[in-house]
């Protein structure tokens, strides 16, 4: 079970962190965009060689101390083809490099268009009897809007290739109780998403506890979380918001249960870490600015074991 | 404003069919598929180049009597990099032919997040003070379960580029009440959703008594149609679900005001309808196979309008 990997990735290295690979061009280095800027000419193909370059410096800097890492799709659509190129080789050099995963896609939509995205995503398309991998992810988040048998497709390929799937519960976003909060039958949507959750996860249970199927839980609504925690004991929970959105490591140790139930997500306050003043004084030289969102590793690592 | 366009190209053809280009390995002749497999060996490259070669000729021979089409990137994401290139290519094909492209996309995420996806699909990106255009879609379907501020960024979009969007509101598939018809204060979430639409389309409304700002409402549920129809007076609908997953023209006849108002997508029974017993005798040779798409727009056209 690939939830039982990620876990003992977790204890391996002692950190529930995931590291947000969300890189935009105001974080990347001069030395870096500027050589691809003269290579390729202002345009996509040179932004995203300058995203793929700086994602690998990040990766190879930090490899060692989390267990996975979490590139946002959207952030290489944003550049097309160009864009999704840089994304694909990022997960697989990730890959490469020993970490877990966890693709940000976000997808959702009806069971024969579901079974596209999963062929995509975690599992293979058959074309003329043989089997070809696409993206490659060990996880990738889901929107739950469509109902289990938007679902069901990526069930099938957890089970056949040994993925795991995040679905959204509760979001980090200021707007997410208007439809997340409401309440139906006493209880709110959220709670309602995190009982489909649990179930969809029955067939998927790992060794210590969890299943395959997490949710993504905001670290922004530590009362929700709690909640959350109660009603599905047997989901590992993806908490965005940390740092950058406003959550802090004291409103999750309701997330955890024992030291483990959960991965924690920073982006920005990562993989940014070489324009915060705190890190700016200690690496001075641009070329350094992996060894920045190294420390942030650490430091988030701390910051959160004092909680958990 | 483009949900005037899209109106008024309705009116000319007299056909409220979008043509849902979500092809199939299966679907393809094999005069196309044996040549690229021929020339690129087994892979997704092959089947990427095969549909869109499959896509071109449907829209050559359906660009003059219907006003849109609606690709499904999933069914090219299934393939990777190559499957989005053909996504791209059939994206522009289809606005070279004068056709209206609906971009089925189902995206969602936080603002930060979102504004990433609308540069790329229906925005333009930034890089060192030029715009660059990534998919170029003139509406893209988006997912609403993180609620406003998550559709904000597109709405932005919407009004710098004149583009528009449809949003979920009730889908078509088996499982979509499961919570979408989950009652909250006396209404179902679809309906507060529908709610939603109607103050997101606020500030895009055209001339014609529609914003630019649509619903995705299933062909599947007549009676939740009805109900949308009457609490969206300015929501233009695209409707799926109509033909293979099981909708009639009788069921959509509620959509419609004064006969405009909704958009009725096909896949299945257009682009594969050389392989239905229907079609399969008028045209034997594998290569008029496009002509039978033809003749289904024109068939759907004629059952559509009975009702509207």
């Amino acid at each position: 079970m690939i939830i039982d990997r990620l876990i003992e990735k977790i204890n391996e290295t002692g950190n529930p962190t995931v590291v947000g690979l969300d890189p935009r061009l105001s974080y990347i280095p001069s030395y870096i965009t500027e050589k691809y800027f003269a290579k390729y000419g202002n345009g996509p193909k040179a932004a995203a060689k300058s995203m793929l370059k700086f994602n690998k410096k990040i990766i190879d800097n930090v490899c060692d101390i989390v267990p996975a890492v979490k590139p946002q799709i959207a952030m290489y659509e944003r550049y097309g083809i160009e864009g999704l190129k840089a994304y694909k080789k990022t997960v697989e050099y990730a890959k490469l490099k020993g970490l877990i995963v966890i693709g940000d896609i976000k997808r959702s939509d009806i069971a024969s268009t579901a079974e596209a995205y999963s062929d995509g995503h975690i599992g293979k398309v058959n074309i003329n009897g043989e089997d070809f991998e696409g993206f490659g992810h060990d996880f990738i988040t889901l929107n739950p809007y469509l109902g289990s048998d938007s679902i069901t497709p990526f069930l099938t390929d957890c089970e056949n290739y040994e993925k795991g799937l995040f679905v959204l519960a509760k979001t980090s976003n200021p707007h997410s109780g208007e439809l997340q909060d409401l309440l139906c039958d006493g209880k709110p949507i959220y709670e309602h998403v995190g009982g489909l959750i649990e179930k969809w996860g029955e067939n998927l249970m790992g060794k210590y506890g969890y299943s395959s199927v997490g949710a993504v839980v905001g670290a922004t609504h530590k009362e929700q979380a709690a909640r959350l925690r109660e009603v599905m004991p047997h989901t590992f929970f993806l908490i965005p918001g940390y740092g950058a959105q406003g959550g802090k490591a004291e409103d999750l140790t309701v997330c955890f249960k024992d030291g483990i139930g959960a991965i924690v997500n920073s982006s920005r306050g990562i993989i940014a870490a070489h324009m915060k003043d705190d890190y700016k004084t200690c690496y001075t030289d641009e070329r350094d600015f992996a060894k920045a969102a190294r420390q942030a590793c650490i430091d988030m690592k701390n910051d959160l074991r004092r909680c958990i």
